[in-house]
């Protein structure tokens, strides 16, 4: 009884952790959908998020039946709703990776993304790639150290968003559908980051937490 | 004991129900703020939503205790976990109607909406508004019929999103300023609609659940 409980708890964090690769995953193809006007990475991404959701109605049900049948208290309960709640929100990082491919698969054979903002993309999407690596080793190992970087990351992000605007602003924002396009895409970047930081920061609260009760 | 459970059963209903018309309240006064240039409008907005914030993690702590000490199970436990997930998705509408106010306070003493989608920004704010009422009237009274007709709503704000859209490609965008401004205001307006909807299914899915349970 006391085995089927801890494996059903390694169970819900597997499910998380594999959610987290998925999702960075899909935020790594959109973003090469994007910045090489790749339609089929598009397609792949925008497929996935099915998947995301699927897996998204799993762990609450996972999570409630483990409630349900084996009664978790204390810390052991607080992880069971931390992991309903970060499966909520990797369930929006999905949505926001296929935003992204459907800006790229929209203007395909072109790029969505202007040169006088390219370089902040792509910086943008190699800090999303880190920083989603980084989700999936915090939610598998709650490495509370791993955690705290990825506050630093994500201002970067703000700065690059800020960048972004500021050359809409004071360079050639171009013509206006692109002027929307590299609008929304740089709030899905600044969102996505967002998302990531409140993961971590959850799972900082939940070591925090049970430490802070021994 | 027994009426001790269905007292904090009843506690979280009451709390949604609540944190639902601050968020609605919010909204709507983030719209007056946005169309009129209410300043005052918008500062009340922005405070509000530290509230929203902190009811949503009193939402949280008393569904996480009911659970710890009473031990629901069946639809009492799903419920429970539905009011979770709906007070994460009001915490994020809360979120919107920030960025509304944010946006309407930036541009005072001028209005942040031009006058050739002002129209469309004053329908949008319209439905929203009664978007929010038909929601928090499902959260209280759990009625299936109404929680369809939030769809509804739902397709005409769509279709505003996308003649907002199609006066910024096809009419006068004005300065890049406004046509950033709008772009993201639409978007707010339409992931709230949004919201809305994913709250009402999750009530409707809850309802017909626990029916075809019995």
């Amino acid at each position: 009884m006391r085995n089927a409980y801890h494996e059903s708890l390694d169970a819900i964090t597997d499910e998380l952790v594999s959610m987290s690769r998925l999702v960075s995953s899909m935020m790594h193809r959109a973003s090469a959908a994007l910045i090489d006007a790749d339609r089929e990475k598009a397609e792949e991404v925008i497929d996935a998020d099915l998947e995301i959701d699927s897996i998204n109605q799993e762990v609450e049900l996972t999570a409630t039946e483990l409630i349900a049948l084996q009664q978790p208290v204390a810390g052991d309960l607080r992880m069971v709703v931390a992991a309903m709640r970060i499966s909520a929100t990797l369930e929006r990082m999905g949505d926001l990776a296929q935003h992204v491919a459907k800006t790229a698969r929209m203007r395909y054979p072109d790029s969505a993304v202007p040169d006088n903002v390219r370089a902040q993309f792509i910086e943008m999407a190699a800090i999303a790639d880190r920083m989603g690596v980084k989700m999936a080793e915090v939610l598998a190992t709650k490495d509370v150290g791993l955690a705290r970087e990825i506050e630093a990351d994500d201002d970067r992000v703000d700065a690059l968003h800020r960048q972004v605007l500021d050359v809409l602003l004071n360079d050639d924002p171009g013509p206006v559908n692109q002027a929307i396009d590299v609008t929304l895409l740089n709030r899905f970047y600044e969102r996505y980051a967002d998302h990531v930081v409140s993961v971590a920061r959850r799972v900082i609260y939940l070591v925090i937490g049970e430490r802070s009760s021994l």
